[in-house]
């Protein structure tokens, strides 16, 4: 097994060696200037990912149960599959958590899987760009479906879920007891729903409540509130028509409806290749990443100022009054880079 | 009445002209040059606002009828009181909108109240900028004490609360059966939390709930969970001392409890003065000031280069593969400034 050089790395991991891909994926999720070479050489790599599935819901959603027959319905299509657990607030030990040890146990003897927790803190800009660049390395290692878990709906999980193509929001029956702001995020990244635990009963009524949604957002939107998965109008290879999110009940720790689940997800991703959807949505994932970089490094370069005398004379300025925050802004603007237009007050 | 010059409304409005108050707050609120001449006069006046009270609840939760309750109060101590009521969902008509002119009605005869609506979105970076230059403005024409009503608690809102001293947090009974997440965010927030509408029953066990969720967060902090209101180690005087939200009952459309919330109101300013706190919060809050108007200073620079040939290229390099990410920010950022050091690929 080749050492911490990325570039050996990145051959080994392409050349199908495993522990050298756990090692990439670890260099990526530290940031810096190794981190850097791996990604350049994955993003350049000519082997892009096959489909790229999000999986996201509240924990005790039982999304993990779920995430591991997603595994079997793509491995059962011959298909190698990576999993990225994203779980922010997990303990890391040695590269690896509890959970993840358990799961890597009993896919252990099949070498066409390959899971991996991320719980990372260290990595400049978070998860949001830790995670884009972890898809792609897994592409170069051969892995033909990526599936990515991540927790919860905050605005961190939605940045994540959007390196996915198709995205799978988890929820349980009951769930219309929850807050509107949260549904309302949840509808935007959904692209297949599923109430999950559906033996628990009442389920059907959860799916209901899913369904009235989804047609008050197209009437808002000011679609025909009608209409099937995909509803008339909806016709892949119609680039006009739009995906409905169909709204499935699994059982996942007994594996059923995992069947059809994984069919709409592959209807889906048959949908965003027909309409020529899935290039722009790629391409407008990869500027996207290209603006978390940018406000990253400014970010950065902003608090570092701040440290710096210039920044501790602007604080100071704003304490004895003589400068207010636009102008005292201005001068650590100036700092950052030669001012375009000092006239303009903005 | 002045004109729309900024300096000669800012002296009218500092000789008491209420007109030229409210048409110095329609140019802040619009942001620009004339914005910034303004707020630079405000900044530097020696009026400093004597008080900040921010008021923050869901739509509904009667905080509206609890604000002009507390414009009561304020009056009952002949100081003068300014309100700035933002809700940015409001359509606005020609600066004032329905139920600004219904409250301004009820308050006409009386010279020593201001209320002014604010549902900005023409301002740069939005109503967290506007809204403590806002503050300033009427400290400058003389209002003693600021009352800014804000709707709900998002991130938007959480900024705009910022700007006050003390936060009043209004709920209503049976708010122990939102999420978890919202109750977090109010918790981070209030310095004095109400339960309005106590009159409708369930109060007193929302009350309960929401003091149990005070002492989970002590606990939480690594403090003592026991103790009063200020508890004991939160005597004012002593800076190592921390207020406890003392969570009262009112009931403000027939004005009970008004007059015990206004004074715990006061004993947090008191509290916050007597700590030294109050030098320290309103030093932090122009900080934060300055960080967003730097932030929206470069946003604004990175969406206009974007769009530039620069930007277009940039783009270009992502699509066709030459480019990763991390390269065209690179490239973006040569274009703000010259690079410190092209060498750190961080």
């Amino acid at each position: 097994m080749p050492g911490g050089d990325p570039t050996a790395l990145y051959r080994a991991a392409q050349a199908g060696d495993r522990r050298a891909l756990g090692r990439l994926l670890s260099l990526i999720e530290q940031g810096g200037r190794e981190a850097r070479v791996a990604g350049r050489l994955a993003f350049g790599s000519s082997a892009g990912v096959e489909m790229v599935v999000g999986v996201t819901g509240a924990p005790g959603s039982g999304k993990s149960t779920l995430t591991d027959g997603l595994i079997g319905e793509v491995r059962a299509s011959a298909r190698q599959v990576g999993v990225l657990a994203v779980d922010p607030s997990s303990p890391r030990s040695g590269g690896a958590i509890l959970g993840d040890r358990v799961r890597m146990g009993r896919h252990a003897s099949d070498s066409g899987v390959f899971i991996r927790s991320v719980a990372s803190r260290g990595h400049l800009g978070g998860l949001a760009l830790a995670v884009p660049e972890m898809v792609r390395a897994l592409a170069a290692a051969h892995l033909d479906v990526v599936l990515v878990e991540t927790v919860g709906v905050g605005q961190a999980e939605v940045e994540v879920a959007g390196a996915a193509d198709t995205t799978v929001v988890v929820v349980n029956p009951g769930w219309g007891d929850d807050v509107q702001a949260a549904k309302a995020g949840l509808l935007e990244v959904a692209d297949v729903f599923v109430v999950n635990k559906a033996d628990l009963g009442g389920a059907e009524s959860t799916r209901v409540d899913l369904e009235a949604m989804l047609d008050l957002g197209r009437e808002a939107a000011g679609e025909d509130g009608a209409g099937g998965e995909p509803a008339a109008g909806d016709v892949p290879g119609r680039p006009s028509g739009r995906w409905r999110p169909p709204v499935l009940l699994t059982s996942a720790s007994t594996g059923a409806g995992m069947e059809r689940l994984w069919a709409s997800v592959e209807a889906h991703h048959r949908y965003l290749v027909d309409s020529g959807r899935l290039t722009e949505r790629r391409q407008a994932q990869v500027v996207a990443e290209m603006r978390r970089v940018l406000a990253s490094r400014l970010e950065r370069d902003v608090e570092a100022l701040l440290g710096a005398p210039e920044g501790r004379e602007a604080i100071a300025g704003l304490g004895d009054r003589t400068l207010d925050p636009y102008e005292a802004a201005e001068r650590l603007l100036a700092g950052l880079r030669p001012l375009p237009d000092p006239a303009d007050p903005g």
